[in-house]
């Protein structure tokens, strides 16, 4: 096994000093003081798997990988090191003997030495900051390059000191669960969920809870630091090192600042954190992957809470509130879903009581309509429509609006109930009083800023050089013309649609096939619906990858800001998207279809779509319906489980077959990672996730079942998650967050967004307000009876235009004068013929005074809800205070203790020296 | 003069050691070595007026005064100490000799003895914390006892550190000021805005800042500690002198903790910090104050901006906020009255080619009009209205839709600059990282709990008793009976006004003077304005104090708490006491009339309210004219100046007036602040002023100079607040404050429901829809020509009911068959006569569907205009990001020395004490 003496930091001298004086001035466990704190501890039987230095005792807190294209060259200079390695020259001498080759080689070998230098640089301020490198080449992965990193204890001290870390003190308090009944209640809930509690350690039950407080080396005696090992865990030990990473500066790349800009500029390939250990394996230690493994990523255990608590403690805060988040999300869609299903059931158990698709399926009726094409289609008898018509009523009855009105609020609590859960883990997770700070430029950003200023060298103040809006513009026009482009043609496909509906329903219709036309209506609506799933999941990927690039283009300054505006870009084209057809069916579709004798056509002759008597509601319903199952089997399965699964083999076929095996067993812990999938954000998780809320409110007065099915989903997809996390991807680096950033605005706005909509689709493509106006201003006896009579206009077929009319007039069966069309205008002997009527007009004033009322009312009922329920739990405001004021006490104890100290003559503490190490 | 010599608080033989090492172990600046500093600087000619302890050098930093009732038996134990006390005899003398006084004398005896003990013990355990204590009984002013609280260096430092008080360090670093053309911008801004910047040395203009950090003795050689008086100012000082007040227990008044509680039972009377110094008068030191009062305090200087860092600095940042709210508030009225006076103008010049109103005054249109009245009035002629329709067309046109919108989009620019100018305030006052921590329970609450702990002493657990909701239920229940009772109340004022202007208006149409009946409307206008106007400032007192009697009967728990409550409550009921007299005339008005023949008649005979022809639009605007006007200059001059020069009159004649003048020149400076008003927070203030913002943005649309009257109104108001401040009243205790609290959300709140309100002010109280659907509807030729008879409907007199026809139906001079007025309803010859006609329904849905698209839009764009602007101003976030790498490089470059001093063998640095005391 090679290993780079060079880069051994610490000179053995200092190291002898430092093993005679184990109570000496220097704080840092140093390999040998920490092998004899390890030698009590059982040692792993084979300790090269697991993430140390070749010495075995420190820990490799990050890995930096890079690539060694000519390992030949490269190890020129380095020969003096060797050179254990297996398979290094394997794939190294295809590219050595080629003489055509040999020139680009020569600048790829120039290239090569920049990079290296830049490293070499690069590590050496790595050290002087106190990181200590162990370096690795080649070993068993050709072409890849190791640079471990570890951080030694006074590295560790000193960044936690910066960051203000939060952490446990040796002061424990009672935490108190309330008083009284709201004890009673918590412990009762804590015994039924008990079944559903993940089993780890880390449990919810205990009353006791360590005083945290900012990490600082003059308060070193407040800290527990008996076992520094273990002081700093993994997930903390690896964000520290990436701090330090982040700061660093590598002089040769000039005005580039930290691993970001390397990792940019091709220096570095990969940087990641090791996971803790192996998920499976003989070798069966108890690491924290292994529980989360066990306890979480199983899809047997779906039914129970997930351990956040270990979550957050193996991936770090963001990720953590990811999950969390989902796991609120799911738990708050259970309510949703039931009364989603109660909604549906109540609909099909009322389905025989209902007047109006009664009276449309009584015979008696005879009620003889308007041919639903030009020509080919003829009168038709509304009793045919019986089957729609008591369909459309599961979707479109009383209980509907009940049940927008309960989504709203729904939607309103779920938005609360995580604000307080999020407060909750920010308590419990020492995130009070964490502030987010603005992060280093970006790689691209520093690199066009470069470019900006060698354009203008002459000017006095290069310093001080940065992206002006007028530099931004062109990427800012672009942009524009790209996302309204893009959304132009997201119309133009829906249109597309239509237009194939139409034009595949003309030509059914002339079809003479009687069978064929049975069918037609439900086979038109189908394809329809499936071709548009096909279109919405393609295109998801293609304004995905478009919406990256427009991204890259416009050069954010910060990774912050880039995330912000790829996740703005990205979400407005998939909602736009996932919507628009949506948004058509619900209030465009019917609506410009003119009249019999003067309807409007589009493209030449094709007569717009019309929807079923019952309204549009249905044919909504089948494509949410559509959408939401297929988008979700779809992209669960293949995108997400298929595609991965491809991507790993693929990374691992690229190392020859048979050696694979074997090697699969002597990897080392960052060597196995390394072909792990990278992590590539939450970002993917999250759209994916708020495109589900939407369809969830959005529509939900169309389709109450959306909340079962995306329950059903994301009882798959945290499982799905946790799997994709623990067992594809290389660990995540360990963020701090306190919150879900703009998520959560873009949550807000889409349950903002929903409350109008719902109430136009209440409103306007539901039958709604037509018959509430019916009952109480037109009805003679107060009930729904003479409805669909109400709703139907009359039509006198010779006003039909010319070369319109039907060809089988007599295709009824009798000769037919007037037939009626669903439509509020005045009838054909009245002084306005088929002008609109006042019954018309005082609908539409009912519609729009609905919109208005629903959305004030369920505005204000939200904002109540809002106002009503505080965002900080009782319970956690009162614990927080605690928390101060026990620090302020045991400061002031600490103040007494060094007066009283003082006064009998001891000598004067020094907090920073005279801690004796011995309790380290 | 009288001194307490059992309060000295350090005994002199250490005083003694002190002054022998100077550069000793402890850190507190006592005062000898305080003296050496002082004298070098220039000492004020009459030291007894500054606020020191009779020392002349230590600063008192905070006061506190109780009762001395009874002068003889109190000094009775303290008789050891002696006794220059002028007038001390004088108050006491009476009491005594009473004989059926005795026995209450000595009930009284006994309470002032516990009062006594528990300040004994109070002040000890404050002696405790660290404070020194000097004790004043009555000298000058009988029966006050003066507790004067002197905080020293070694207390200052400690609490400063528990606080976490950012201080500036001595690391300066320069501002950048933008980049290019912001920077150009930045320095033309300032010298144009020079001469209105007001003459103090915080000036805006530097470019060097100095680094803060949160104080911390261990990292003391950060700080600039040279001047130790200074470094602590005397805001600090008093706060930091409140919080251990706050903190401090005093055991003999059970569970209770802290000087609130002391203050709640009457221990102390008072206790407030001390003035920096007198304003005027022949001492002519500068101090802060006295700046202000120059600087800031003064009308002849209303065109100034505020010195806002110099307020901050002397009043704390909570005051500070409510000044730079104010400022912000008032300068951006600016913009909004010129828009408004512009829409007004515009109204003004169109007046005359305003076509409906032209074809009102048309003598020619010769219109009869239905009577007003039953019986008393006739018919009379539509040009009769003329005046009164040209007058309408100011407020109600074209313009006015578009400065609603305007308003609406001002509201949110107003809050999103609010927004941001805090977050720079933030900045510069180092209140970024600040967290408002929840404060100690309220002395109210404390002793209900208490109280109920006595209550079921049986139960084990009686430390942890709480006030639970079934304690409060009663407290609730009366709240929202009282809260619905005042409301109803608002309503059943309104109704009473409004039947005073229906008999009114009645009884003056059937008396038959002419005269009368051409003032009539103006009278019974104006008079019903006045009357409401009174009614609100009456009221306005009431539910102010009916507010806080509620809040007190629910006992918060923390004073926060009860301040939310408090405004919460005083906001509902001055609102709907403010606004339900304007919402009634601009949305109920009129519009529950009935129809000629079948009008609704209240109260047996009176019909109600019409709105003059052309709408009620008119009305309103005086309504609100006089509402904003009266509301203001009658508060403004008598409650806010008159008031409290009358209360300072009355608290100075306690004193006898002939020493009143001697006494005033030897008056000390915590004797001076006694006699100047207690200051009883700002929400006094801000409630008016969120009052005014509630008519400057909810009705808007049809006032458009309400933005003017509001602006003249701020400007007063500023200096008059600034002069009540720095004058009037006692120096309030500086509360640190990241944001103005719970008076975002009502603004925020306000902004959303104006946007709703006018919505419904353009369409359905201004004539804008029914307009607008008449010239693209029915008009012949698409102009307004002809409206004016498109809204009249027909009536035929014979139609009458029995009884109500006009005693004079030929007052015209010709007989009348057929009457209109003003509606949509069919003629009398129609199949449906006198229903809402076709033209109704359409403009109602009309109407509605304005109110949506208005909402919807003006809500979209606030959104917008919300997310375009970012929250934290880009130089600034750029700032922070910069001072915390300044502060992460200061460390590290500290770690290195560290390092490298210990490598060559330096001895260890002892931050706490090797710092050379020189250097204070």
């Amino acid at each position: 096994m090679w290993r780079n003496e060079r880069y051994e930091s610490v000179p053995l001298d200092v190291k002898g000093i430092d093993e005679d004086n184990s109570k000496g001035t220097r704080d840092s466990l140093h390999p040998q003081t920490l092998r004899k704190t390890r030698q009590s501890e059982e040692r792993p039987k084979d300790s090269n798997l697991w993430p140390y230095f070749q010495d075995g005792l420190r820990r490799i807190d990050y890995v930096l990988t890079y690539h060694v294209q000519k390992p030949h060259s490269a190890r020129k200079q380095k020969s003096r090191s060797c050179c254990l390695s297996r398979g290094r020259n394997r794939t190294s001498s295809p590219a050595r003997d080629d003489p055509e080759l040999a020139a680009q080689e020569q600048r790829l070998d120039y290239h090569e030495d920049d990079m290296r230098l830049r490293r070499d640089e690069f590590e050496e301020n790595l050290r002087e900051m106190g990181l200590e490198i162990e370096k690795e080449e080649g070993t068993k992965i050709p072409g890849v390059g190791f640079v471990k990193i570890h951080a030694p204890w006074e590295v560790l001290c000193r960044e936690a000191e910066f960051m203000k870390l939060k952490m446990p003190t040796i002061k424990k308090y009672e935490v108190s669960h309330g008083s009284g009944i709201t004890e009673k209640v918590n412990m009762f809930m804590q015994k039924v969920t008990a079944p559903l509690q993940p089993k780890v350690v880390d449990s919810r039950t205990e009353n006791e809870k360590h005083l945290s407080y900012a990490f600082s080396r003059e308060k070193r005696h407040l800290f527990d630091l008996s076992d520094r090992n273990s002081f700093f865990n993994s997930k903390t030990r690896s964000s520290i090192v990436y701090e330090i990473l982040k700061r660093t500066k590598c002089t040769r790349a000039k005005y580039v600042m930290g691993i970001s800009s390397l990792l940019g500029s091709g220096v570095y390939t990969d940087a990641y954190p090791l996971h803790d250990g192996d998920i499976d394996g003989e070798l069966a230690e108890t690491n924290d992957r292994k529980i989360l493994y066990e306890e979480w990523a199983s899809y047997s255990i779906f039914y129970k809470y997930q351990p956040i608590g270990l979550i957050r403690k193996y991936f770090g805060e963001k990720v953590g509130l990811y999950f969390a988040w989902l796991g609120v999300y799911t738990q708050m869609l259970i309510p949703a879903a039931v009364v989603g299903v109660i909604v549906f059931l109540y609909g099909c158990a009322t389905v025989d009581d209902n007047i109006p698709s009664n009276e449309i399926c009584d015979e008696r009726n005879n009620i003889t309509m308007c041919p639903m094409c030009d020509r080919a289609c003829s009168y038709w008898k509304l009793v045919t429509a019986c089957g729609t018509a008591r369909a459309s009523h599961l979707f479109d009855n009383a209980a509907t609006v009940f049940f927008a009105i309960f989504m709203a609020l729904w939607a309103t609590m779920f938005m609360e109930h995580w604000k307080r859960r999020q407060m909750r883990l920010n308590y419990v997770w020492d995130m009070t009083g964490f502030e987010d700070t603005e992060s280093h430029p970006r790689a691209e950003y520093e690199f066009h800023v470069m470019k900006k200023s060698l354009k203008k060298e002459q000017s006095p103040k290069a310093g001080n050089v940065k992206l002006t809006c007028t530099d931004r513009m062109p990427a800012y026009m672009t942009i524009i013309v790209m996302m309204i482009f893009l959304i132009f043609v997201t119309l133009v496909i829906v249109f597309g649609v239509v237009l194939y509906r139409v034009s595949i329903m003309t030509a059914l219709h002339m079809s003479s096939t009687p069978t064929f036309r049975t069918n037609i209506r439900a086979t038109v609506k189908t394809t329809g619906a499936v071709i548009n799933l096909i279109i919405i999941i393609i295109m998801d990927e293609v304004y995905g990858a478009i919406a990256r690039w427009l991204t890259i283009m416009e050069v954010p300054k910060t990774d912050k800001s880039f995330e912000e505006r790829l996740i703005f870009k990205t979400f407005i084209l998939k909602f736009a998207n996932a919507f628009t057809p949506i948004v058509y069916l619900a209030f465009f579709r019917g609506r410009l279809i003119g009249r019999p004798g003067k309807y409007i056509y589009v493209l030449g002759s094709y007569r717009m779509e019309e929807c079923a008597h019952a309204g549009c509601l249905m044919e909504l319903c089948i494509q949410l319906c559509i959408t939401m199952l297929g988008k979700q089997l779809i992209q669960n399965n293949l995108f997400e489980i298929g595609v991965p699964k491809l991507k790993k083999l693929l990374r691992r076929r690229k190392i020859d077959k048979k050696h694979q095996e074997e090697l699969n067993k002597t990897l080392h812990r960052h060597e196995k990672d390394h072909f792990l999938g990278p992590f590539v954000g939450l970002n993917p998780e999250y759209m994916e996730m708020i495109i589900q809320f939407g369809m969830v409110t959005l529509f939900v007065a169309s389709f109450p079942l959306a909340p079962l099915f995306a329950l059903l989903n994301n009882i798959i997809e945290i499982r799905l998650d946790a799997k994709k996390f623990v067992t594809e991807l290389r660990r995540p680096i360990a963020v701090r967050a306190k919150d879900i950033g703009i998520w959560y605005t873009l949550l807000r706005g889409l349950s903002k967004v929903a409350v109008i909509v719902n109430a136009f689709v209440i409103s306007f493509t539901s039958d709604f307000i037509p018959r509430l106006v019916y009952q109480y201003m037109y009805s003679p006896d107060g009930t729904l009876h003479g409805f669909v009579n109400h709703t139907l206009s009359y039509f006198n077929v010779s006003h039909f235009q010319p070369g319109t009319e039907p060809l089988q007039p007599l295709h009824l069966g009798y000769r037919v004068d007037v037939c009626r069309y669903k439509d509020y205008r005045d009838p054909p002997w009245s002084d306005t013929p088929y002008e609109f009527s006042r019954e018309f007009w005082a609908i539409l004033a009912a519609r729009f005074a609905f919109v208005i009322v629903f959305q004030n009312v369920v505005m204000l009922m939200s904002d109540f809800v809002d106002w009503l329920i505080p965002d900080i739990p009782k319970d956690i405001s009162v614990q927080i205070h605690k928390e101060r004021n026990l620090i302020v006490e045991l400061f002031m104890k600490e103040e007494r203790g060094k007066k009283h100290r003082n006064t009998i003559g001891d000598p004067s503490p020094q907090p920073l020296r005279s801690r004796p190490s011995s309790q380290a």
